[in-house]
């Protein structure tokens, strides 16, 4: 499973029942949290994503509607004897919060808590299944999108054709990995001859708060999907620019330009009290669009 | 009206769609916000409190589910155009804590903010309507208490004494402060035969977390309500002792000893799921006890 849950999908204030910005992606048994808005471990509760299964949080900005919640998160973990370790990924500043936050209250937590900070564009976690990656956008304050996409799989082989040119098994493991086989006789046998290109590599990337930027293109091109802001209608493009925010149409044309196959958009501004006009509007430049309704689980 | 509104009733943890420690004191028009865990602003929303009418919010101690939510709140003021003076009373590392996150999100709030340090038993409110008290209370780390009263109200004059002692008008001031009036051939008219007593000064306590501590009784006594914490129910008295939080029969102690009239109950730990027991056992120790209700509004 490779899927996104939106937690939250309002920007600044929480209005309409609507939440701050947060959600998780889940691969391979984890879930990775994305921003961490107030009351996000309430609507974690309320979707019953499973808490125990986090271990590495993301915050893309100090913007309190992005992050206000992570205290509560670390804290809760520590009362509910989360065992374990936890590693935390902000912009500078985050880290000397969550310690002042800690000190005051005595707090010893149960679990080793890693702050680290983010200072550009970096790989933040590469494993045997999974890379992700952060890139900076462009808004009022420091801020960090992330891009989260499957390791590259071995090529597949085709077991009859390995047979009719006699490879050895022995060497089956490389023929995976792309190598070309070298004959006693010193012919060569092309490894597309005898494999096929492996599963495609699923990407998925969180595009944060930004104004419409053609930069942050080539960190997120032929994603599955992207997650990208529209705090604004079409017709508040000015306010957009001036408050480093994007339209619906912005988002749009950022996910044509950028060949993506699924865009959902959210972080809606408070003033709206109701989103058909966001997906009609995105949809026009991008018909593949979606609602990052809350509650709403996107496989990618 | 003078009345009290529960937000959040739950200790440490959300759980069972229960809220960290935020309760509404309302009085002459004006709220004043008691405690304000993560998600107070939504819980505010949800039982329609008028944020507006918020300029003074006092927290207890820094545990996290007593102030989680106050960066957001004031955050929220400030994007809300909040324009009213906001005054917060808090122990020391309250003042750092907000200001270091105002400062990483470069935010101005378009209002005046007073953080104010609570050091020790002090009057934090004195206006011809009110005075708000704190007190110490005995918990793992530093926590107060907040005494609400009604200023003392004048003296009622009995208009057809006043007439029949031949008192002068331009005395009935004098007489409603409760001063006696000498007659030119020096007799005494005693102001107890002109007046009467003004209406009742009604008295409301918060105790905030506090292991079991007959110190307080004397900052609460003949209240007309408090709220006492009742974290475990009375068979876990060691565990209440040692944690530094009290049981249901030691907060209905604490009432009965301090003469107050009603008792509210509440910061039930995250281990319980119903709340029944936790009133049963009280009123067998002081029957005019009342759940701490989310959503629920006592007058006092």
């Amino acid at each position: 499973m490779f899927a996104v849950t939106i937690l939250g999908n309002n920007s600044a204030v929480p209005a309409f029942g609507r939440h701050p910005t947060a959600q998780v992606v889940t691969f391979n048994g984890v879930n990775y949290l994305v921003d961490c808005g107030e009351g996000t471990q309430i609507q974690m509760i309320n979707y019953k994503i499973r808490r125990s299964k986090i271990s590495h949080i993301f915050i893309s900005h100090l913007h309190g509607d992005h992050y206000f919640g992570l205290i509560g998160l670390i804290n809760s973990f520590g009362l509910l004897s989360h065992q374990q370790e936890l590693h935390v990924f902000g912009p500078a500043g985050l880290k000397e919060i969550i310690e002042l936050q800690l000190k005051v209250a005595e707090t010893t937590l149960p679990f080793n808590l890693y702050l680290h900070t983010i200072t550009g564009a970096a790989t933040l976690v590469d494993n045997e299944k999974i890379t992700i990656k952060c890139f900076p956008t462009n808004h009022r304050i420091e801020c960090y999108g992330f891009v989260f996409e499957e390791k590259k799989m071995p090529r597949k082989l085709i077991p009859e054709k390995a047979i009719e040119f006699e490879i050895p098994q022995s060497f089956y493991e490389r023929l995976r990995l792309g190598e070309d086989y070298t004959k006693k006789d010193g012919s060569i046998v092309k490894n597309e001859w005898l494999t096929e290109e492996g599963p495609h590599c699923r990407k998925y990337a969180f595009c944060a708060d930004t104004k419409y930027d053609e930069s942050i293109i080539p960190h997120i091109a032929n994603a599955d999907m992207i997650y990208h802001e529209t705090t604004y209608l079409d017709n508040l493009k000015d306010r957009a620019e001036s408050r480093f925010h994007s339209t619906t149409k912005q988002a749009a044309l950022i996910a044509k330009k950028a060949k993506v196959k699924k865009l959902l958009i959210g972080h809606f501004s408070s003033k709206y009290d109701t989103l058909e006009e966001f997906e009609l509007e995105a949809k026009e430049v991008f018909p593949n669009t979606r609602l990052a309704l809350e509650g709403t689980c996107f496989n990618i």
